[in-house]
């Protein structure tokens, strides 16, 4: 028997994050029966999405543009700058903070094991932004893993270096969680971390 | 300042059924980041179904074809009919049993105060299959809801009319379940439909 268009269509949807086989037959049905116009919208986004949609030359994020319009803009304080491990860590930044400096996207972390080391995150580029002087502050803002905290070292080092003062945002008990479901890492760090009540 | 193709891709990932801003963004992140590939692929999977697939004449089901495979089949048998409310209800049945009976699908429920009547679900379709003498049982799969009860109920009644045997699927406790966390309505009906031990 050959494959069906719907069939072809589930199989498809599998390829999006935490879609399983229940999931996507869910997603295809939903389209055919209530969102065809949604749906093709959306095929249309994806389309040219991976069409156009490079990175940016200067930080690396995705962008349409060659240089992205945050790296283009003139409001942006220029002697801030941002590394993050992904353009979804910078969006998250973005949108709960207030920060108006600019970013770098790494793309990844170093992970010397699976053979990901600085030539690979093309941290020459970095090094090479850090070089033309105008950056004060390497803000390292890698996920707080075994992997993201290796990152944060070496890049901390490599602003040292270029005389960038690097600073890391802080560490310790998420605002509105609750002590008792708090993992013991983040614990013993807030408590290891404490300041006096002023 | 205009919105990006990456912010109308997010945007048009919310279509899909269960699908948030946040997932939305991790969908788009992933298939821009790692799945460029199978992004196209969904794109024209997506296209192409919506542009295709359309409605079995016989059983209302989603097809390509006029006639669906499963209705055109020589090797089900023409003498049951089950009638579900979804296609999505009709691929469970396909996918858990060995039915080998052929499927009618409602698209929908009697539901008067939606204003949806019999009419509004193509029941006189459905009336005039009863009708050419073929079926011998009609298996009302309707879904153990208020609405679906009450549709159950409707096409019995007109099975009976036509000399077609209406059955039901049984209802009681899921197996693998425990009796701990059934819902009272549940627990209720299995406890009132009991049976002897043989």
């Amino acid at each position: 028997m050959t494959v069906s268009l719907l069939e072809r269509l589930i199989e498809a949807f599998r390829v999006l994050p935490g879609v399983g086989q229940k999931t996507a037959q869910r997603m295809a049905y939903h389209v055919l029966e209530r969102q065809r116009e949604g749906g093709a919208r959306l095929s249309a986004a994806l389309a040219e999405a991976i069409e156009r949609v490079g990175h940016c030359e200067r930080c690396r994020d995705f962008s349409e543009a060659a240089i992205c319009p945050v790296c283009a803009s003139a409001s942006r304080d220029r002697h801030q700058l941002c590394v993050v491990e992904s353009p979804a860590d910078r969006l998250a930044i973005e949108q709960a903070t207030d920060y108006r400096g600019l970013y770098y996207v790494l793309q990844g972390r170093l992970s010397p094991l699976d053979g990901i080391g600085p030539r690979e995150l093309g941290l020459d580029r970095l090094v090479a932004r850090l070089g033309e002087g105008e950056v004060q502050e390497l803000i390292v803002a890698t996920n707080p893993t075994v992997e993201g905290e290796a990152t944060a070292h070496y890049l901390a080092q490599l602003a040292r270096q270029h005389g960038v003062r690097p600073s890391r945002p802080a560490h310790g008990l998420p605002l509105g969680g609750e002590l008792e479901y708090v993992d013991r890492g983040t614990l013993s760090h807030a408590f290891g971390s404490r300041s006096e009540v002023p």
